[in-house]
């Protein structure tokens, strides 16, 4: 499933701390069809050879597979061919996702991928993007939409293919992504919000599906058909 | 997108009113992976030649269509590669349901199809397998099990692909189809019934649950990964 045409493996992690919005800078490095500003890049070289399959340190995994069951991490689904969406993973669904054959996973939170995730990230060559987005609560919240239009370009680049979103629940962040991805789609507002909410249920923002529903997807590159 | 494994073009309708349980014929019709007694079988000749792209009689399709905006069915979600789910398509859906290029619709309702979803069917050359299901409500659902499992086998036959799964909201006999998809994946159960939930919200049957975590799925060809 893995796309051959992107052949570095390094992972990209957009460092929370360096991408206040007061400082993104206009100089960028060409990520393909994502053009990601410098600032928001820390460049993270992974040794590959000997980290192919290599365990996660939890036990849980090995069992959980010895079992022959999959977890699948929260809120886990299927949004387009080879992008999908989450929850954050756990170590017990780390063993669903190498089905997934990741080559790419997009982070939404500020917060420091943690080590035990960051090691299966190397084990099985997948490259973070970590768009940092503070998950607060209503009314405080703030949605930076150029880091969204950023993420989204990431999302939309099939050499990152096959690809997970991310945030924390899977409910906000992740969602406002998806529905932006949606719109560039062309999809109805309806269906964006109804997706939306099929996600995050009862808790739900109306500042999200405002967010979504002014999102200009005009500078973002037309899907080819 | 599409699978050339397959040629035939025909409409392949499970005819409901034939296939009470206890008239179910082990001679069967080899669809593939999927062995479909022939009695659920009515065979329904294809004009081909002059149907493509024949647009259906709604004028609602050209104006979504028009405006650049698309709307998928009720409770549309990507399943797999290749295998979608949603509730029961409406003439505005026509549009949307061209970009996804599908092969075939696994449909469970007993109701016959409506004339002008036959129509957007010829007109695409998409296949048709229904399996009716009764669409009662609690303490009297009856969940047939057998043709679940028959219509299962259809969604797992990549020649098949890419097809859309669809009932009448998209909550119940699509969530059990798609629950047993899951299972056969290896997926926890409260995975399963996470995913079941997310669709049925408000709706969600234990019975539902219940048929799922019992249904066995050893007789089911494995998965190739």
């Amino acid at each position: 499933m893995k796309n051959d045409g992107e052949d570095s493996r390094e992972v990209v992690s957009v460092d929370p701390s360096s991408c206040s919005r007061s400082r993104m800078a206009p100089t960028s490095v060409d990520m393909g069809m994502a053009r990601i500003p410098e600032e928001f890049l820390v460049q993270q070289a992974v040794e590959e050879d000997d980290c192919h399959r290599r365990r996660s340190p939890s036990s849980e995994v090995p069992a959980a597979v010895a079992e022959g069951v999959f977890v699948p991490p929260l809120n886990f689904a299927m949004v387009n061919d080879g992008v999908f969406r989450s929850g954050f993973p756990e170590t017990t669904n780390f063993g669903f996702l190498e089905t997934l054959k990741l080559r790419s996973i997009v982070y939404l939170c500020p917060e420091p991928y943690p080590e035990v995730n960051k090691e299966f990230l190397e084990s099985n060559s997948i490259k973070l993007f970590q768009f940092g987005i503070e998950g607060r609560t209503e009314p405080f919240v703030h949605i930076p939409g150029e880091r969204i239009r950023e993420a989204l370009k990431v999302v939309l680049d099939a050499r990152n293919h096959p690809l997970l979103i991310h945030c924390k629940r899977g409910k906000h962040r992740t969602g406002c992504v998806v529905g932006c991805l949606r719109k560039h789609q062309k999809w109805c507002l309806s269906s964006v919000f109804d997706e939306y909410q099929r996600f995050a249920a009862a808790k739900a923002r109306v500042c999200d599906l405002r967010f979504m529903e002014l999102f200009d997807t005009s500078s973002i590159k037309p899907l080819s058909t």
